[in-house]
């Protein structure tokens, strides 16, 4: 229980929730919703664009392919939403796609998959900071004067207070989240009730401007290409669908309907928010165009680079809202803030990931040990500067960002729905029940489908998209594939080189007798100590060592030894060359030479103080000679700490850095009931 | 010896030189001279410009009293010369103006003395490196517009080589500083020759302009301080006079007699040369200003900002030699040259004061070490940091930087000499000889007249030039100050702390037992030989522990130790959040509570690996549990390294940097010799 005077701490710091009482906090589906939907709900922010960008390539005129083409997305997100039900449903401990392409597919698919969720948990930051910072920007013009350091300023923040830890709540992400989905459906209300019932004429920013469309009269194959380029920017809307699979540990019981349910509730939002922010973009006109300081006329003069192209869905909440009302400030708000929440899901996907890989040993092993803050942290600073080095490149600029983005996504949908159809294919052999057979058979064809129509997707997406920066994304999976292969590879190559062999060898042969040796700079209690404990421990003989540096210390320390009566022979070794690690390690070595089958055991005494300027005034050269004696074989290093006074601060913050819980804690659910989950669910036994 | 497969690696990296063999090499006066000298005789390249450029504030009419400046220039060199020859034979063993200063006048003194060298080795390496760039801008135009980024590159290129390990070698040093001195007064013999014999009207390029005088009519105390101003600038050719006292070791014999002869020998040449080079400005009516776009008058006209100044040294080559005459580039490469050897002195000066400083713990301990290459990167790396910041804000400016740079020079001068004539009267009162008396009764006087002359310098370099800059120089000397202070106050506090008591004491009180745990994660080689080894050391109580972070492996690990038939108890921890350190600490402390007398010995096996990125996949969750043991009262941590095949890279790697020399090996002389100078002069015993 907290102590009344940690309050003030507590509340600036919050160590308040214990990981084991954090246990008890499952998420009811209300809360689940915000927390796992803030990115694919936010991605309605800027998909919309996207698809009336590639569009006015051809000119305004090809405006009237949208609506076919808001229609594909909601199929394909339909589509999608139904096969990750199944997902949930069969693979419910949190492992998601990655889970089910390795169980399903093999290690290879399992590790292209991670691959591609790596490279998108950076693009989600990017994107959805860019996004954001243009949505902000709408309302207050100097954030989007200053997009890059603007956006910057957003990935600092974040880093920071993950690297804190400060865990997301369900109510923080809530609110905002909720705030969005109800003024983009006001919106779309109020803009049908102005538009049908009114009768109202909206008009949006743009309306009056003319699009000079970078190739006139497209037709056959050409128009083609381009539709379908703006189909899969479209699917820019997708993103982050396949985050409740990876939650499922989370939500209260009954765990996997819940979270199908949430997964439908979360695509039938999606789909009317998407479809109505098209339609109404049709409505009150709004001219989009990639390049727009040449492309986008007024009165038949470019608008020129000064001009600020607002994202669509604050053009349309101007022209429905109106200009500065507070309705329209709210919504601006409330976009920038799911867009802001959004890239936070990557913060704490990354660790959840990089614990399941390292579990595998694709990652390195201590990203499996939950709530380690160091290996957190390096995952948090690579995250935040692959995504800060994609925004200074790219300029911030959403558009261009999103080129790179949906590969990643698309591959991992695909490979996962392949994996499904395994699954089913596995389960049907072995399954005799009809009932349960019928419903495997409809489960099948939904993830086929579903298999069918994201991969098409994807080869549509990579053939669109990969001049125009989907190469990045390719080249970005395929390091951390090529990485990960190789951290497995050492591994490997340790674990066989390590493993016992059966009955006795060589290398495990009993040595006969143990020469300990302390190592003695001055008299002092440390040393003291170090002599006590050396003489307790019995080895077949004992002696003090110390290194001849000074000829006046050593003869000092020599009489004081003398006069002490200490019992146990003092060696001295001459250093001409004042070196202190030399003359020990090669005295080992002569002792091991003598009698091989003896092992030496070096006794240090160290002290132990509790601030990092003063490690650098202590302990250099007993650390220096510990990392040299242990590439010395036949040797155990013994440390023998004292702790200064000084040590209990660092103490008190060893502990601290102990109680603190990893970002992510939310999502992934209760360690033992996910430990339980994983023990239960089928999937564990495969 | 080396073998012949080393040859192209040896003549790449230049280990060839073991530290015992280097004790061989002791200087000849004609190659001490230069690695000595390099700074101070480098000094006229910039000193004699600046007297002109502070003149020139009261216009041209003022450069009349130049002849009188460098008169006195010369008889201040002389006596500093003179002061420092009795320095040379009284204390021979290199410690030079700190252990004068720390002897005779109690460490506060010697501290002074040492942060206003560390703060003159930042000023030597921004001003000396500022000056060759500008020298060598004379001859090449781009250096001079691209100025703080070559001397950056400088001040870069110089650090690699002193990180790598290149000891200067005395040939290195001697070819540019005998150039330098040859050319120098080749130029003075061949202008005088010029000037009286063949009548010629030798004229520097900025003959013909003139100069717009800031202060008209400047009379009384005003010229004064104008003129005591001009002369503290003349001072810069002042430094470095007193590295020649600090590197007496490295003479061959008799040392101090030949250290004398050499300084005497360097104090002529530089008086000459400063006289020269200014009787040549006149007589060639070189025209400076401190501010040349300004103040310098073509017709009348300001030249504009894109004037560049050339150092009257160049300007001087270029009247005498003619401009773009071999003669006139071959002097002004080898000015620029000896200029960074100067520059590079400060990185070789600076282990050496930090070692001795170390000695009497004003530093990290580990810097008393000889040949420490992580703890002499360390200061390489502050000390290139510093002068680049430097240069940077100074604009790489020798002009502007020498104001900071005197001040130290002249802080560590009077202060040596103050405590000079307090030894000399120590040992008066002790001395009945009346020759040896009337010796001492010179040497007492001649560093009398150093001492007060030198503090009357320092007192019009502070009052002149405090608010030009020489604020800042004094800032990094209290700096320096306090920072030592405090090292030393934190290790007395720690000695006094670790005190040993006289008798038996609570604190070493004999423990009574000794209870072993080995830590497992998994049977393999490292544990077996971590238990055999255990086992060895009869403790009497001994179990192997491990912390059941996974269920299944954890069922695995016990089965196979029972087949195995491990006669020794293992013992398991649970942990439900898949932590290690916890438990284990827990349990370490809860058997300590259960018999406090005991103390608990934690064997963790280890593996040695060979590359740092093999570090982060492997050992960490043991190298954190060590961490925390450490803090953990009546604990002893032993590591059971196992070295891996790939270790054996890393084993090579560390011997080949224990036998890296550090730089600065020359010119402190070998350690041997060192060792029985310090145990014979006078110093060693006062």
């Amino acid at each position: 229980m907290s102590k009344l005077t940690d309050v003030p701490k507590r509340i600036l710091i919050g160590h308040a929730l214990r990981s084991d009482r954090l246990g008890e906090t499952l998420l009811p589906k209300r809360i689940a919703l915000p927390v796992f939907a803030s990115d694919p709900l936010s991605s309605v922010a800027y998909a919309p664009g996207e698809v009336l960008l590639v569009l006015s390539i051809a000119g305004v005129s090809a405006y009237h392919f949208s609506p076919w083409i808001a229609v594909a997305v909601a199929v394909l997100m339909l589509t999608v939403v139904a096969s990750y039900r199944q997902i949930v449903h069969a693979y419910p401990s949190g492992g998601g796609d990655y889970e089910v392409a390795g169980t399903n597919l093999g290690p290879r698919a399992g590790l292209t998959v991670a691959s591609a969720l790596l490279v998108d948990y950076v693009m989600t930051v990017a994107v959805s900071i860019s996004a954001g910072i243009e949505n902000l920007g709408s309302a207050i013009p100097f954030v989007v004067e200053h997009k890059v350091l603007c956006a910057i300023a957003v990935i600092v923040l974040l880093t920071l207070m993950n690297l804190r830890g400060v865990r997301e709540s369900g109510t923080l992400f809530a609110i905002p989240t909720y705030v969005f989905v109800t003024g983009v459906f006001l919106m779309i209300g109020w803009g049908a009730f102005r538009g049908l019932v009114l009768g109202d004429t909206m008009r949006a920013p743009t309306a009056d401007l003319d699009i000079k469309p970078e190739q006139q009269g497209l037709a056959g194959f050409a128009l083609v290409f381009l539709l379908l380029r703006a189909f899969s920017s479209g699917c820019a809307a997708l993103t982050g669908v396949e985050a409740i699979s990876n939650g499922v540990p989370a939500f209260r019981k009954p765990k996997a309907k819940n979270a199908a349910t949430t997964l439908a509730l979360m695509g039938l939002l999606a789909v009317t928010m998407f479809c109505g922010i098209i339609t109404l973009a049709m409505t009150t006109k709004v001219h989009m165009a990639e390049h727009p300081a040449a492309d986008l006329l007024r009165n038949g003069v470019p608008v020129g680079p000064g001009y600020v192209q607002d994202p669509v869905i604050s053009q349309v909440a101007e022209a429905v809202f109106g200009h500065g009302s507070i309705l329209f400030v709210v919504l601006a708000a409330a976009t920038a803030l799911v867009l802001f929440l959004a890239a936070n899901t990557a913060y704490n996907g990354f660790p959840v990931l990089g614990s399941i890989l390292a579990q595998d040993r694709f990652m390195p092993r201590q990203l499996h040990t939950r709530g380690d803050r160091l290996a957190f942290s390096n995952g948090i600073v690579l995250l935040a500067g692959a995504a800060a080095l994609l925004i200074f490149v790219y300029g911030a600029n959403s558009t261009r960002l999103i080129q790179l983005y949906i590969v990643g996504v698309f591959v991992s949908f695909t490979t996962s729905q392949i994996g499904m159809v395994r699954h089913w294919n596995r389960h049907l052999a072995a399954e005799r029940d009809a009932a349960t057979r019928r419903h495997m058979i409809r489960s099948r064809a939904i993830n086929a489908f579903g298999a069918f129509l994201t991969a098409l997707v994807l080869v549509v997406v990579l053939v669109t998209k990969f001049t125009h920066g989907a190469w990045v994304a390719v080249l970005g999976m395929c390091l951390f594939y090529v990485m990960m292969t190789a951290i497995r590879r050492h591994y490997d190559r340790v674990a066989e080189e390590l493993a016992a062999p059966e009955g006795p060898s060589d290398d495990t042969a009993r040595p006969s007798r143990v020469h300990s040796v302390v190592l003695i700079s001055k008299i002092h209690r440390p040393t003291l100590r170090a002599l006590a404990y050396a003489k307790l421990m019995r080895s077949d003989t004992l002696e003090a060592l110390t290194v001849n540096v000074d000829q006046a210390e050593t003869r000092k320390l020599y009489e004081e030894w003398e006069r002490r009566g200490i019992d146990v022979p003092l060696k001295v070794l001459d250093s001409p060359y004042r070196e202190v690690t030399r003359p020990v390690i090669e005295y080992v070595k002569s002792l091991r030479k003598e009698s091989p089958r003896d092992i030496v055991s070096v006794i240090i005494p160290e002290y132990v103080v509790g601030h990092w300027y003063e490690h650098l005034l202590h302990n250099q050269s007993a650390l220096r000679l510990k990392g040299r004696l242990l590439f010395t074989p036949g040797v155990m290093v013994t440390s023998v700490p004292y702790q200064l006074a000084s040590s209990e601060a660092a103490k008190q913050r060893a502990r601290r850095y102990q109680e603190w819980n990893a970002p992510g804690s939310v999502r992934r659910g209760p360690a033992q009931e996910r430990a339980k989950e994983e023990r239960e669910s089928p999937a564990g036994k495969d």
